[in-house]
């Protein structure tokens, strides 16, 4: 059985009901667990975690657009959050025995289906985007619901299903495929913020350090010390151990070093074994010798 | 849900019909998956490995008591393994979601079960055993079942089950709960035989070594390499990486390097984590940040 985890963002975060009422339709679905769900009222939005093989996780979206077209109105939507749609975004992430290919390929039925069942336009974005000026979300996003037909209507931004102009009330969605992303912050025996700073420069992507890290430079003022926040957005190519020597070794040139790092949040387990292949030095590693695997794979 | 992994070994290793059909019967068991199960015919003797939760599993036992008890004599058995009992061993081994005491009570439950219902004496051995000089495996068994009469009606080894006499043709069966094995080499860079062995003595429990650790040196004659071969018997009080950083510091000693290390079978996924956790220095890690846990433990 495959695992595919899929976070649908919906923008309702302030009526508990119409929150629940999703909630429920989703746990309703055989086949998906929903692994947690969070609202914020500011932002008027909330995250939904859920899990499943192919077929239960499309049924269980589909069982979301249900619920959520009829109950949210994004012309009298206000929230601190961008949104162009009801429901915003939904990725889906391989998880275990999925490829990325796989996921793509979900994106495409969902979307089809999204657009023809509710007449919803649906951009494809990440992994499932055929146009590199449509794959990051917030360059689909900019201009949000309020600016959305007139989006739409331009040149290159016809979606790629469903009607060229926004669903009246329900916007857009954009939906895609990409890697899981690890909440992952090193925390460091200093108070002095620059160093926190510079590590977390030479490190990200955008100013020269590894391809899937994103990272800032912070102050835990309550504690004395600054953090290294990241996320790690392809565990395979930009494995965990080798951020973590590289900051450890940048840390010991401004003579600090690290005090621990932290999860925030879930991580797959094969991004933990990965760090235990490299340290260990583990040659022939298979992920079905880890008898939780085995267990899920095994059909005897 | 619990994951119980239960290890049988049974005394036939040649006939593949009475074999087959034990397998049939453990993979018939609801909510039970048969892992794998391999047969020597020189030990006549199968190892069956199988999981599940604590009901399903003693179900699966039963089944198995069932199909052995009548198809296996020991009197006329005979092959190079040592045995007592047509189903020899059963170890309970916690994996997840479960403690090493109610693996214990399971072990306690079954074999009362096994006593009474087949009319097949029972020794407790490992953490269910209550009698230090009773909680090895090799001291129970010593003798075999053709001395098995004799030790039976001897002070200190009136079974903790069932009759104080052999079962005529099934003899007696060692039952009890152990933490999961890993079998684990480390290859060095190296053809001194005399090396391996050094460090095998510094790091088994036997020669003043780690508690949980067995350990041999041998010779890769092939790769014109030698290994340090071990099995870690219990994985949380005497870790992976604590085992591997000895290894490399005493190879270093003797101007040699770790060229690999190697995992053999199964690893319960813990093992693997608390590697991840000590070398990236993770604080406040819990099992349940890992997506495939969540997944398994969620009842949402």
């Amino acid at each position: 059985m495959a695992i595919i985890e899929c976070i649908p963002n919906v923008s309702e975060g302030r009526r508990a009901d119409v929150v629940d009422a999703i909630a429920a339709a989703l746990r309703a679905v055989p086949g998906v667990r929903l692994l947690d769900h969070s609202s914020d009222a500011s932002h008027n939005r909330s995250v939904f975690t859920m899990a499943g093989d192919a077929g239960p996780i499309k049924a269980a979206v589909l069982a979301m657009y249900e619920r959520a077209v009829p109950a949210i109105d994004l012309r009298t939507h206000t929230g601190e959050h961008p949104r162009l749609g009801a429901i915003d975004v939904v990725p889906f992430v391989p998880i275990e025995g999925v490829t990325m290919a796989a996921c793509v390929e979900l994106a495409k039925d969902v979307g089809a289906e999204v657009a023809s069942r509710f007449g919803v336009p649906v951009y494809l974005y990440e992994e499932a985007s055929a146009d590199p000026a449509r794959r990051n979300l917030e360059d689909i996003r900019r201009g949000e619901f309020e600016g959305l037909a007139a989006k739409m209507a331009s040149k290159g931004w016809t979606p790629d299903y469903g009607p060229a102009a926004p669903h009246p009330s329900a916007g857009a969605s954009v939906i895609g495929a990409r890697m899981p992303l690890i909440a992952y912050n090193i925390n460091l025996n200093t108070d002095r913020l620059d160093v926190a700073k510079k590590i977390a420069a030479a490190i990200r992507h955008s100013s020269g350090g590894f391809r899937y890290v994103k990272a800032a430079g912070f102050e835990l003022k309550d504690r004395g010390i600054v953090q290294v926040s990241m996320n790690l957005t392809n565990y395979e190519k930009t494995p965990m151990f080798r951020v973590f020597e590289t900051v450890k070794r940048e840390a010991e040139r401004y003579g600090v070093s690290i005090l621990e790092s932290e999860i925030v949040g879930l991580i797959p387990s094969a991004a933990l074994n990965s760090a235990a292949e490299y340290y260990l030095q583990i040659a022939g590693f298979k992920a079905d010798q880890v008898l939780e695997n085995k267990l899920r794979t095994s059909h005897d």
